[in-house]
């Protein structure tokens, strides 16, 4: 297997992109990641998307975007894990770079969904869950997530007030990303006063929509030592693994294995263990996942993941900085992008560009993106080399 | 980059499967595989389907069917070229195995058309064209294909019943395939008379929808020969390659570039020349389809693919049989499984268990299959050793 690096990162701000169609928000992603990587071509283009056949009228985005970006006749293939499409595609490009198969690949991530020609967004999310047994029965993606929450504090003991840090890390930390959805930070009375939209969840703990595309151009890591390139940031773990689609059928719907089981891969991939990654970014589509992703992934105890939040350690100067861009929170959650919004972050973090919110001496940067309530995870192990 | 063998295959029947849902229908063509393969476990699964998300309420299919087939906590992505996606799922299941990053790939394809809960097939099969520019001028997917064909006949002098004896071959051969959708021979009279759907294209040119699965199980081939297994299917080729998602950005809208490409590709990682292949399991979605990738693979002069099935070349004893199961005409398209059916279908020419359809002393097989009206074409070459 081929050791692969990522070259070069590009992406659009998120916010409503009235005047940009789908196309065009992929198209300046990946030119941004194109010119950054300092490259003109590329053999193939695996983009990461959710939903645009309802909300956009639009599948067959391989071809659809290959072709405005320049890269008519590559190999296009558009890969979908729900919210974690955006590494699956990473996912799938790593392993194209790996197997030889191409040289030259651009991972990329969309969505477009504030203003949809065709579908209701909520309903359109709600695909992502298990139609049968959820989506039909009328549990929209933030149903299911308060669901959890409200057990989580049953089991644990946690208040709605334990989980305000994590919003107001994201949004300090989003304040100085200007590619960010939200760029202001907010306060623990914000919090305790927004409105409540699926008890136990508010407004500030769940991740707003957006329009957005981000792009990661990948090449061989032999590549780069042969041309004497300075640092190298390398893919030292890349994993997947799955759960029940449906939360009820888990034996505890407050663990998420299929974090646990990819993390351990992606660990056991870069041969390290969690007290050796500088910085993590989670997936906080809502408050209680960063807390869960925290728990699988080896940071916190069971049941502690607020902890390690009302004291501090996931600042960016803490134990285990999460959300160092703004996450989903601030930063943004078009669904089939933000996989690789977060796998540019931990370049960003790891090449020393991240500004106010650097993590200090950050050498390896880590990843996971949920698809569905936990039914599909992936993470990715970046290291500076 | 390790070599990669298909060990097991399966299929279900393709027809109007009122009585099961999306995942029993990719959950029985899976465990089919995997019994056919001997293996009761795999480390990942990469699906096929184009439109679940409209058409079924479903989109996340990787975590959906992996719970469903047995392989909860697998590696489980879904991967979508339109009418390409099963090959798409089985090139990125290739890549997976040929990179060491999984052993044992499942590549699948489903799509479930005939019961949809929500959506309009036609509308929905449009979201593979360009929807700026075809889709939401009105174009549907015949349409397009009718325009394509009327310009050929045009060109090159051929008239409507010159396509015929693509219709009569594929379903003269699907009569012996008993997981076809239509197991009829036709006559020429029959379409002559066959009424038209989008001028100059009649309902006998144009491929049937409906429901269906087809899987395969990939290992890689490195462990076929250690255990001393006897025949191994080899994937001696897997390439892929895109053009303009609209026909009308074209130069020449009567000739695949991505046909061509890929199929070079292919034929140079096969080391092969066009006259080695012993079948050719074309996308005949309609008759001008077979025709154009006949000539875009090497197989026929430009302008002429109606000729080699009118002098009985593209029978199973001919020079270059294609669709020698049925094809997409008669064995059905249940788009983004069908390239799925090719690759099984061609495995089980290579085994020598296609009945009376089979070619003599099959080696070598390939398929193409194509994404919307030629934007994104895949093609595999396998070969028995």
């Amino acid at each position: 297997m081929r050791e692969v690096a990522v070259l070069g990162i590009g992406q659009t701000k998120i916010e409503e992109h009235w005047e940009k169609s789908l196309r065009e928000l992929a198209g300046e992603a990946i030119l941004a990641a194109m010119h950054d990587a300092g490259v003109t071509k590329a053999d193939g283009l695996f983009i990461g998307n959710m939903m645009s056949g309802a909300a956009n009228h639009q599948q067959h985005l391989g071809a659809y975007v290959a072709d405005w970006a320049g890269l008519r006749f590559s190999d296009a293939l558009h890969v979908e894990a729900a919210c974690g499409s955006g590494s699956a595609a990473f996912r799938a490009a790593v392993m194209a770079v790996a197997s030889g198969s191409l040289d030259v690949a651009i991972a990329a991530g969309v969505e477009k969904m504030t203003d949809s020609p065709g579908g209701e967004i909520t309903a359109e999310l709600a695909t992502a869950a298990d139609y049968d047994w959820e989506a039909s029965q009328g549990l929209s993606f933030v149903a299911l997530n308060a669901l959890i929450m409200r057990r989580y504090m049953h089991e644990y003991g946690w208040k709605r007030e334990h989980f305000a840090p994590f919003s107001i890390n994201a949004h300090a930390n989003g304040a100085h990303n200007p590619f960010a959805r939200f760029q202001e930070p907010i306060t623990e009375a914000a919090y305790a006063k927004a409105p409540l939209i699926a008890d136990p969840i508010n407004l500030l703990d769940a991740s707003p929509m957006g329009d957005g595309a981000a792009a990661a151009v990948l090449v061989p890591a032999e590549m780069l030592r042969k041309v004497g390139s300075g640092k190298i940031i390398r893919v030292e773990g890349s994993a997947a693994a799955t759960d029940t689609i449906a939360i009820h059928h888990r034996r505890d719907p407050l663990w998420l294995s299929a974090a646990e089981r990819s993390a351990k891969q992606a660990y056991d991939q870069a041969k390290i263990t969690p007290s050796e990654v500088d910085l993590f970014e989670t997936h906080d589509a809502f408050t209680i996942m960063a807390a869960l992703s925290l728990e699988a992934a080896g940071f916190a105890e069971r049941g502690q993941g607020p902890r390690l939040a009302l004291e501090g350690e996931i600042r960016p100067d803490g134990r285990i900085p999460v959300a160092t861009r703004g996450g989903l929170k601030a930063r943004g959650h078009p669904v089939g992008a933000t996989g690789m919004y977060q796998i540019i972050e931990v370049v960003q973090q790891l090449r020393c560009e991240a500004g106010p919110t650097q993590v200090e001496g950050a050498r390896i940067g880590m990843t996971q993106n949920i698809g569905g309530s936990g039914s599909n995870i992936l993470t990715h192990i970046l290291r500076a080399v």
